[in-house]
């Protein structure tokens, strides 16, 4: 089969591989329907992660089953599925705690820009969609196996409520993504941080009341302005950078909080300001699995379209443009087409 | 009237010092029935924070209303009020919100060591106790205006619930009234850090299940063997020290929450760590305000007892004896008599 392989940064390739094998009675075996890039695949295309050794990419995936494994019940030769970058047997204790990305079993996908991938834990990671959906919803369910799910956590995690107010720091597929889950949550106002006129359009087609566009102190007065001076009820950290840390707990009011869902880089949080600030705190690989039913079922009945953040698809055989237009932020989310 | 005043680490002495007068409309004079040290009262004492000049000390307080500003209707001389150490219009956005500690006018006490106190914001700060309570009661309510509304913000902001498994760090007074909370949130295990027998046994009878009295590594090692394996739903940091937060934070499951309530010194905190371990956090001055009216009901139904903390009664003259006898572990916590 074809699949994307890193060589080093700003060298990615689709190279011939061996197809996956099931490897566990656990495992299952899925051609893929379609696959993406994320914006944290662009880490190591940058050279900010080290590449030691030529290895597959991509952790984004919505495909067939082809082959199952001998413990495998729950889905079958055929049926198209839908599952998170984290795969989990959603049983263990962390996964009854709806804490499936902490999974005592837990494996990181790392090999779906690829016409096949080997899923495992199989049982707990793959939902069916009813019956095939057709090819228009295959974008928006791509979405929910990561950036959806990650948007999604990051309101739940800051604890959007109906009629709150809810900032958005990030306008990257994630933060768009989260845009949409604030909305869904009963978010009232809905400000996001951007600099970015298409990335601004979208963000108020999915459901943001207000931009702002400046940066640092500058970004968080105007937030407090916007806010009756306090603060943000809500605020959704979707970058992962110290200057995007800090932007997001000086937006939220006390008392408020911050759903950090951007893999934090060098990012050192005071504990005394912290405390006096009286903001919650919680981020993490985002519990995809605990949301992908209703997220799947959201996106079938039209409620959401997190597809639109791919405005860009490529055949699988142009991986490497793919990831190209992203870092040079020609697009938002780079959709691909095996 | 004669009230405590510091001069120099490890030198607390009381002095006759000028009746404290209403200073604007909405002040209050109370005649302090009780008042007590608080282990942050130690911080100076010890010189672990610098005494540039003389000032009163104390933040504790319940007593007699004596005279208040033009502003203030809801309390009237003679009442028997408890009031926090942060004083709160409980008016302001931030007061609306629950968090009284961070309103927008609010004072810290410093000088409730005293025959007698001012409490600004008295309107929204002081509430009062049906009649005047027995004597019997006075430390339980004193205990409320701050060490066990802090506990109770401990398990609050820890999200104890029912049937929960819950880690107290800390065996201090607040430490000690955040079992008390945790028993009264409905936790069904209770697990206490401590190595001092009779603060164990309080512990105990105040609703702990478990004491573990390893420290570090070898302490979360045990919580970890106490809880399935993968650590506790809740845990309640009462000290503020690196090790302290350290150990809570490792105690905790993924998906768990850490409220952290000793004002942190140096403690730093990793945004990477955070993330991957999947736990909440929330802390800051408690805000006491909100659980006033519940807590006053609670001691004075006898639901809880939280004036057992008070394991020194001495009188207000004796009060560099009660400092001496919390630096050098010889009482939990010391209530002073004017």
């Amino acid at each position: 089969m074809r699949g994307a392989v890193i060589h080093a940064p700003g060298d990615i390739r689709l190279e011939n591989l061996d197809d996956p094998k099931i490897l566990h009675p656990t495992d299952a075996i899925i051609r893929t329907a379609v696959t993406c890039v994320c914006g944290s695949d662009l880490w190591p295309y940058r050279g900010a992660e080290p590449t030691d050794a030529p290895h597959p990419m991509g952790h984004e995936y919505v495909g067939f089953v082809e082959e199952v494994g001998s413990e495998v019940t729950s889905v079958k030769p055929g049926q198209f599925v839908v599952g998170s970058f984290a795969t989990s047997d959603n049983t263990c204790a962390n996964c009854r705690n709806g804490f499936q990305s902490h999974c005592l079993n837990r494996e990181f996908m790392s090999t779906c820009q690829a016409e096949y991938v080997r899923i495992p834990n199989a049982q707990g990671t793959l939902v069916t969609a009813d019956g095939v959906p057709g090819e228009g919803f295959w974008p928006g369910l791509l979405a929910v196996s990561d950036v959806m799910g990650t948007g999604w956590w990051a309101a739940d995690a800051a604890e959007v409520g109906s009629g709150s107010t809810a900032v958005v720091v990030g306008d990257g597929a994630v933060g768009l993504c989260a845009v949409i889950a604030a909305k869904q949550l009963g978010a009232e106002r809905i400000i996001v941080m951007s600099r970015h006129e298409p990335r601004q359009k979208l963000a108020r087609a999915f459901g943001a009341t207000d931009i702002v566009t400046e940066r640092g102190d500058d970004g968080v007065a105007r937030i407090k302005e916007l806010t009756g001076g306090i603060g943000a009820d809500s605020v959704l950290e979707c970058v992962g950078t110290a200057e995007a840390m800090r932007q997001a707990l000086h937006s939220a009011r006390p008392g408020g909080n911050v759903g950090f869902v951007g893999v934090p880089h060098e990012v050192a949080l005071d504990g005394q300001e912290l405390f006096f600030s009286h903001v919650g705190l919680r981020g993490g690989p985002a519990p995809v699995r605990r949301y992908l039913p209703d997220l799947i079922d959201r996106v079938l009945t039209g409620a959401i379209d997190p597809g639109k953040v791919f405005d860009l698809a490529l055949p699988l055989d142009q991986v490497a443009e793919g990831y190209a237009a992203m870092d040079e932020r020609r697009a938002i989310k780079t959709l691909l087409q095996p």
